[in-house]
């Protein structure tokens, strides 16, 4: 679960549900569970008997949704929705999610999480032949690709199309009378399978939200799969078989719900384990706690205080309203220390040697302040342990890190870091670390995770990004 | 800092500052760390150059101030600001504070946290004498007998008006060219004073809000003060030498945010030692690990782990974006599971037997939920522990629990409470673990907190309460 | 019907019904007939079994009650409303009306049209007296006169407290189990009453608001008396026999909507009798049409062509828009002949000699910018007629006109005022003229007719205006 | 203007500007003026150094841009707007015009006035081609083709698009760098140029808009033409020489603003010699005065006054705020005579003998009310002349009148609809009257108007029409 201190955004998350009553409402509650991972644009398309209507707009769900009425209203038996981070730019209502797409015989809506790495290549291709796009969205290709598609039944239309595209992606597609869930062949995105105790099928980016709408989990989506949910029921089916697992490992480290559970394994106990691997391999002398930074590394935390034997305590306190303000402190107030997110618990840290849990590092700028912030308070000294390695390489599969200038550890050294953020001493988890922690049973390169940021080995080809990549590594030798 | 999963409410946080820029801005970040106390309605008084502007409404302070212009156009030297519970019925503008009154040739403005006991016979006096009350609210009261006052200064005729209201009070009282503080004879309420490094003063009630704006704490306002901040500085003066230190031990136990001290003791702290204290007089044999309910139970079990030794886990999340929406499951949904702010981490209940540790019961809907959830999730075993008392008695002085019929433990036996519940063992703390945790270096009774709604004895008379109080507990005798 | 370009405004538009299912929807219906007395606040209380609810706000009706259901949802069997002029300055929530003042035991509610002349003596006195008020509107004095009033039955408080009030009033107030109407001593403002088809009875400012409501014309309230509505029916009382009928000329000239009738005259039908009037005292020669300025001006300039022989022809159109834009040109665009309200038909002014009639002056902005608009568009000569008298002397008795530096023809001579305007020729209606035309049946001075912003004579004394008028005066000669 | 007591609409009124600053300012003033010709959506596009931005919504003018920074922030060289009338069931966003388009290296927007008669057809045929649109609007088609042609520059690609559309319309097309308009072949609906001081192009459906933006005319664009304005000027082209005008009778009739003029001729003196010519073809004997419907008829009312001699009077006024209401009287309430937009002046028409004049009838339900409201206020008859001619069949050029069984001409004699009004006598306009009376300077077939609505003479074939036409007309011989 993110705490806003982090620069670090996820796009989306996505939820589906089809063959039950309510299903806006469950779609809608689906989607609450799945804020975390978007807080810039929600909507949801509920399809009643046959006829497909959509409502999204900006913020979180609770502004698009802003009354019961807004939600009940939805009427229909099946519905999909989407949370969405959107990137600077990119601010058009047109681009969240579903997307919907009217024809004159029938409709269709897209939802999607991921990032395409050869779409800006197929959109100038398909505008040469008189495409005409709605959105500034890489989602929109596949409803394209779908209609452009000889095939002569929707489900061979929907695997062309699925093998034309790239990169990483969730996709959900409903259409009058079905629902197709599609992951890439890394599998670079969780997708879970569930079903409600009325029968009806469930396909959504977390297992919290299974839980949240009383589904039981029946089974993670598996790289290449394309699964058609439609009156008749479920069927699986695959549009590929050069697949290989490359999930992301920042879900563990930080994107997903600390009770969610993906590929069978629980994402606080992993982070918690992460925390332990982390006493190991950087452990403090003479700490007289550990403390995590709220929400997102306290499971590390209490891994770190477990193993190390450290009291775990209380150093940090989030507002929990602070999702909501539009209004920020001055530079100058900032300056006298005026915070509105974070308060360091004085009566705990004064005069105290911190073991300071924090599970990644983007910018650092909230390192720093989180350090300055403890200080202040009266802290003797901090000792930050950041639960994962540092972030080096960009992502292209759907996490909004895509410019290395702006990664701090692809341009500073740890000593230079440490100084910089004002730590007493600083140390990083291991990529095996990661991988071990997490250890999914899987004999894919680093037991199926994707550790490209840390490593820069993408699993993939990168399409439209090859060029960008080249050019931002060659930037960063000649700064070095 | 109160999870949403409570039906205790605070009325109110207070917060003002005398002599500084961007005073309104300064509130709004004061109250946005005091929004815990009070989510139903905010507003704020700026005061530019003796004029007074106030603007209020309903909801979060987010919701009344919902852009940066609406704070940055209050300009001002000085501000109070208030947010507010409001109790079903009153739900009226007029009542929302600060309270503006103008008068032709001055104008004032009141922010208060408490409950007057004598509000209703002293509003039927004023009214057979011609007043007109603005407002429903027990606060307006301070105002027509400030008015109303023979007494030829402000300093006397507020010390007056102070003399014949009674109950628990804080109050902010600013007027064109001062600002008054002013604490009922026992402190029932927590009022604190800091200093901003520009040497203006802050008023407010918790030291959360002094980190929040970069204020260092001054001094806790004793009972009985009367403090005046004005050009020349700030003058601590007392309306009454008849004071007796009798805090709410409720604030310790659940209403204030960890990260503030009242009287010099953490609250986090105390809590912490809270819950070591349950685990001593409640232990539990065999279990696997302790879990708190989020947010507000964490330290306690915090303290209820490192006493017995036991692992702390993460075994409930919260969601985080659960102060907001406006949509609920229906009944039909609750049933089957779904839940929209508390989810149980299966990965990690699954088959073990929990001690779950929470502040306090109230109505108990919100622990027999909290059980089932836990208990679906596959908890071998649930063992409820309290940090606190049995709730028994109503509140007059504050606190939003006066009907005796709405307490649980007012009604039924532990046995028959555990039953309800569906917990496998439960325990509460005693009242003097709580007076012994919490260890306020006083000589008052019970280390100067108020217990009486665990143990029915009032520290002052009751006023207009005395006969429902009388009518409550026949009621209950008969039920009995 | 006030077109928008006019700058003289009527404080208030009141209506008040009792004793029907649906008040607060009649009430609506009825206030939007009379929205023309007031655009800037608007409000309803409705009575549901003696206990009274409002809402009000700033703006339309339409904006304050801006769906249905919020007025379905105002259930309730009688009802009082108000739409509004706010001067500048009191911009307050809390001047809106009705004004609501509820007490321990009851509740009442006040609607006003007018202004008091002594409202400013009284509020002083009072506060003295330790009186706090809500607002800082002088109707609100009534409310606390009649608290304060030591008789002992309402009726008899309600007597007391309008003979202490002086100036302009018509007052509507309703309590839990009545409703008052009153009228000032000089009837200065309209009120009528009339009844619904089922029984109930309904009072308002003009018979157009009965018309709306479908409710027959019974009577016009009479300058002095006091009407009561209740469950027995109606009661007409006086509280003072001190009377003598001077209403307001400019609710003829200008104000009043051409469907009402006031005092038995159509307002249409006068305006028309002062255009023919208009024609004979100030005539034109050579002209070849006439045309007036909508939609106020429209019935005068038709009585002018009917008396003079000439065309009556469209020559402005006014946006029917125009009451909610927002946006306004700048002055640049403004110049360059820019004009979102008025338009000249080109078509059919182009290269004619006009009349162009208007109902008074105030500023003469507007009549400068008309007189060019024509030109522009091709008019040979343009003559202006105004069909009432120069307006040279403050209101005190609900006209915002009380600074005579603001009134055109109080500081230029008629020659001065042409030239300004850039007509070819400029003649006003004389006193004598609108008094034959409006043709009251009563041998009060002036026909019943208030003139005193013409003629300076006023039919009261001015109370705390005295000064200011003495002063106003004496600048003026200065000035001259 | 159309008074809102009317069922027929106007699909749209269009305004662009190139080459000024505070284009977007201009066009929402242009727009303002043309807000008579759709109430239910706008929108506008700005061009700014190349790069297009668009803001629309439901609703009016002032809802959409609900604050003056609403217009300013779209900073802008150029600029197109809309205003829109949509029919139920298309009530999208997407709908809402001008319609956006962009592409990887470009951006269109276009705005549309009328209908085309063959867009079923062409979007059938291109969603087959893989085509995806992004609206249920027609107005989508030109787009498409133009991506669609093969043609190597945009001119020739427009004008090869505009060649297979067929119907009326008037098209706005805006680029990054440059502005087009198109009227269609038989120039059905209006479509003028005009010219700001500063030199900059104003293309938009009256010349009404150029006076509100203080333009001067240029010249009406004639069918068959595109215009091009572009940083080199404007450049009058034509796509076709099958060419002949037919423009819409009901512009002159009703929509057009009365101070519009088109092709030369003055829309309120073609409606006044409408009346003129209404009076000679349908006198009535021994009546009082002629009354108009406000505001729409009341330029014929004057017509038909002064050909009779009869006094032209004010017997119905017109709620000027009645475009904004939500709230309707219940139909109880509506059987008792309340009426929120109209009333009748009982002053004036009480006892007498009525000519009531109204432009047009379409489904007869509010001929039917007036005719009532003034016999309730006491008319001694009504004779209803209308000045047009009986409408009885669709039009399919960018009227809302597609449905014969909607006309109540198209059903019922003149007896039958007098008895269904309640009115004394019953008499409409003959075609030639109206044809002479507009009196265009053309020997096209009626003068240049089509007049098909009143004889079902098309000057167009129908093609997607055809068959439902026919359907229609079947229909109708059979209830005949």
């Amino acid at each position: 679960m993110p705490s806003e201190v982090k620069s670090l955004n996820e796009e989306c998350g996505i939820f589906g549900v089809w063959g039950t009553p309510d299903a806006a409402k469950l779609t809608y509650i689906g989607l609450f569970a799945l804020q975390h991972r978007g807080q810039e644009g929600a909507g949801i398309t509920v399809n009643n008997d046959g006829h497909l209507t959509t409502k999204r707009g900006f913020g979180l769900l609770t502004d698009v949704f802003d009354s019961p009425s807004a939600v009940d209203e939805m009427t229909g038996q099946a519905a999909i929705g989407h949370v969405r981070y959107s990137t600077a730019g990119s601010n058009l209502l047109e681009n969240i999610q579903p997307l919907p797409f009217n024809f004159s015989d029938t409709q269709f809506a897209l939802a999607h999480n991921g990032n395409l790495t050869n779409a800006i290549s197929i959109r100038k291709n398909l505008e040469d032949r008189g495409a005409i796009y709605h959105s500034s969205s890489d989602t929109e290709n596949l409803m394209h690709l779908i209609r452009l598609s000889q095939e002569d039944n929707l489900d061979d239309q929907m695997k062309e199309a699925l093998n034309i595209i790239k990169g990483g992606f969730a996709y959900l597609v409903m259409t009058k009378d079905r629902l197709y869930a599609a992951l890439d062949p890394n599998g670079f995105r969780p997708l879970v399978v569930g079903q409600l105790p009325n029968g009806a099928y469930v396909v959504c980016s977390e297992t919290c939200a299974l839980d949240a709408v009383g589904a039981e989990f029946k089974f993670d989506v598996q790289p290449g799969q394309l699964i058609k949910i439609d009156a008749s029921g479920i069927t699986v089916d695959k549009y590929t078989d050069d697949t290989q697992l490359a999930i992301c490992s920042m879900e563990f480290i930080y994107f997903a719900r600390p009770d969610s559970d993906i590929y069978g394994v629980n994402v606080h106990s992993a982070r918690k384990r992460m925390g332990a691997r982390l006493a190991q391999e950087q452990p403090v002398e003479n700490a007289d706690m550990v403390i995590g930074v709220p929400n997102s590394s306290l499971s590390a935390a209490m891994g770190y205080a477990e193993e190390s034997g450290l009291p775990y305590e209380m150093g940090l306190v989030k507002n929990q309203y602070s999702a909501r303000t539009f209004i920020e402190p001055t530079q100058a107030l900032r300056e006298q220390g005026v915070n509105m997110k974070l308060s360091a618990v004085k009566g705990v840290v004064r005069g105290k040697n911190l073991v300071l849990v924090d599970d990644s590092i983007v910018r650092g700028t909230t390192s720093r302040r989180i350090v300055k912030l403890l200080k202040d308070a009266g802290a003797a000294s901090v000792h930050l342990r950041i639960a994962s390695p540092p972030l080096r390489y960009p992502c292209f599969y759907g996490i909004d890190i895509q410019h290395v200038r702006e990664l701090i550890a692809a341009n500073k050294t740890i000593e230079q870091m440490r100084e910089i953020f004002g730590a007493d001493s600083l140390g990083f988890l291991s990529v095996q670390g990661v991988v071990d922690s997490v250890n999914l049973k899987t004999d894919a390169p680093n037991k199926g995770l994707c550790v490209a940021y840390f490593d820069g080995k993408y699993p993939t080809p990168l399409y439209d990004y090859e060029e960008e990549y080249d050019r931002d590594q060659a930037q960063l030798q000649s700064m070095r």
